[in-house]
């Protein structure tokens, strides 16, 4: 494999926010050449695929800024300073749901967009789900709505679902699935 | 479906760069309190799960300034001044690779990051690939690499692919598969 590093040689922060910073680097190309790249510092982030008994994936449905849409997602939430990747995924899933899974596993780690930012995403596979009062923040406005597998694999298909890391899950789990030997859902 | 719409009432741009442009906006919540939100503004990308008669994935390694890595990804780039996606596709294809689709289409689009970025993907699969000469950017220093279909899956499933669009473009490609009955790959 050829080396691609980039070397910096500036690093100028343009803004550090409640959620992301950005700043802008000055660097040297493996060709010499000199380039900049704009960086969005993200503290990193959580996602769950939450499978209740009846194999169906616990969705939220929420309003997000940036795509100025109503979104139906799986439930995440960002690391709050320093915390365990774990223990997040268990809070974003009580908090936005009010469910608490038995059996929780790390299912894949992945960067959401390594082009231009830093995010990286912990996806897990939460089971034997048990509800408790949900305790969510005062600006999440949130709706829960529960999906079957099979479903959520059409929705997914047909272009239903529009957010990465949901489609990462659902994709994910049902691979799993098949790789056990037979698909979940059938047509829904 | 309760309304969760967010009234901005007060949009602050704090950076327009040469990929990125980011603001923050204050906004008014269904429940009546304020929150603030920051928002990465991007022009949207695309990105080519290019399948050889081989039934091999294209990939490119790159270095990614922002994860610090040297990533193994689908093709990809951002849409430049109000480019057609299936152009961009075809375009970006080329130029990192050399190899031009004869069978273009696309396969799902999705938001990358709703929850701090507006950026929209466009994932296409191309296929009936030729080879002409590659024109690769100044700054792109990518390398070729062909990954037979089943083992990406196995790939992404143990955490060897960690690019959340690659990630996509494999699992879907293979869902559509195993539909079509029979699964492409095996193990690998």
């Amino acid at each position: 494999m050829k080396n691609f590093y980039e070397k910096t040689v500036e690093s100028n922060k343009i803004f550090e926010g409640r959620v992301v910073k950005l700043r802008v680097d000055r660097v040297i190309l493996p060709n010499g050449k000199e380039a900049t790249r704009e960086v969005v510092e993200h503290p990193g982030a959580v996602a769950v695929v939450a499978l209740t008994d009846k194999d169906e994936i616990v969705m939220v449905r929420q309003f997000r800024k940036p795509v100025e849409e109503t979104t139906l997602e799986i439930p995440a939430g960002k690391l709050e300073g320093g915390e365990d990747p774990h223990s997040c995924a268990r809070r974003e899933l009580e908090e936005e749901t009010g469910l608490k899974p038995n059996r929780i596993k790390l299912l894949m780690e992945f960067y959401t967009t390594p082009g231009f930012s830093d995010e990286k995403m912990y996806l897990f596979l939460a089971e034997d789900l048990e509800e408790v009062p949900p305790h969510r923040d005062d600006d999440e406005l949130v709706e829960v709505e529960k999906l079957p597998l099979g479903k959520a694999v059409n929705w997914v298909m047909q272009g239903k679902i529009n957010d990465a890391k949901t489609i990462i899950g659902i994709l994910a789990v049902d691979c799993l699935r098949s790789r056990k030997g037979g698909r979940g859902g059938g047509a829904g």
